[in-house]
């Protein structure tokens, strides 16, 4: 399947917001996992001193996002909406990468279950989020 | 109170990601509602044409946090960090300003639970949002 | 609208959980809100003496299910699945009567977005909720 | 470390709710993971013919919360409060066991991170969830 799918790999840009907040997206083939990884830098911080957030759902929703159009084609072009998202925030990320990683959990053809998991390069999870996202009908 | 506290107002550039992505934090005396608003731009924007939800998050989690803030102190210099916060996506923004609530529901001095609204400038509802909130010891 | 709905008011045994559980559905004609109430005893208990919050999490859905058929029919007699739930557990409630409340704040013809509070007889918040719920297809 | 532990096995009947609802609380030594199933019948039904979404929570919050206070002492005595929790509805239960497993993720001394997954007999999952949980100070 790999060998078919040149546009998976790493995605800059698509977005306005993904240009802002700077992070790439990161497909691979074959294991429906949506991720998407972030370089810290001041421009990210909170009143902590810390990534905020905010940011922080941000690349969650987005891994969320993707791995939810990867289980519809397999090139992760179908669009979904997020309905409701929840975060937890366990541990604060200061510095280095952080990378976001989403996967199906369960759902139909127009609703999906996703959860997802932002962890740090030393792969200590930081934050854990679950999103129901519905499949934009075109 | 009002005239003892002239921090209050209008809050720009306050932290990496506030001036990243250009929302103003909007304190006003008496009420002890956090707000904070963004004018939408192209660089807000999602795969679907909307303002990102990454960034919804983020604006209500500010003006959530800056409620946390406001209950224990007047000016909201008290930090507060997320525990968890859930968002519910109900209609999408594609123009002009959003303006983001909050407003403290209860909890103690330490735990408080706080809840969010996101509107645009007709007052159309577009977001919810529930979080937990813990003070940071100092 | 109201004399022509003999069948709101107080709805008891329903279901299968509602006779076990004991507590009462309260439609009211007119103002789309879900309720639901609960007389505490110590069939409702969890490890700390207070109301199980399981049970604040069964009072609520009901409430709020009970909102989102409300809004699909004046009798509330459309079905809609909960498709997700937060809670935030504000309060104990150790005595008397527990009052759910849910109302729509969104959504369209298939999904809707609810949110609830519960509170005791003094009027004091214990918890609040938000939810998705979706119209079962018939 | 199993030997010393006769109290860790099945528990029944230790609070009202447990009673009421008939579920089990099933603690293992070791593994540190808070289980509890139920054997459906039609006392558990909603409007749907299917487990309630109120016991479905129940379930998930006694397993988070069991997980909660095996994080701190081995016998599972700490008493956690819950102070939010998100449930996401993936299938329906109609029949025969579930069993819902909670873990800790993360957290400190007075706040943990908990997930949750209820499955039935086959493995099938059925829901997950998400919650803070709060020592309780003795």
């Amino acid at each position: 399947m790999t060998s078919a799918l040149p546009e998976l790999g790493l995605i800059r840009d698509e977005t306005g917001a993904q240009t802002l907040l700077g992070y790439v997206v990161d497909l691979r083939p074959g294991d429906g996992k949506g991720r998407c990884y972030l370089d810290l830098g001041p421009q990210h911080g909170n009143r902590h001193g810390g990534l905020h957030g905010g940011i922080i759902s941000c690349l969650l929703d987005n891994a969320m996002g993707f791995a939810a159009s990867l289980s519809a084609d397999p090139k992760g072009a179908t669009r979904f909406l997020t309905i409701s998202m929840t975060t937890q925030y366990l541990a604060p990320a200061r510095e280095g990468r952080v990378t976001a990683t989403g996967g199906v959990t369960g759902g139909g053809k127009s609703t999906l279950f996703v959860d997802g998991q932002l962890e740090d390069e030393a792969g200590r999870l930081l934050a854990t989020s679950t999103g129901v996202y519905k499949r934009v009908r075109t």
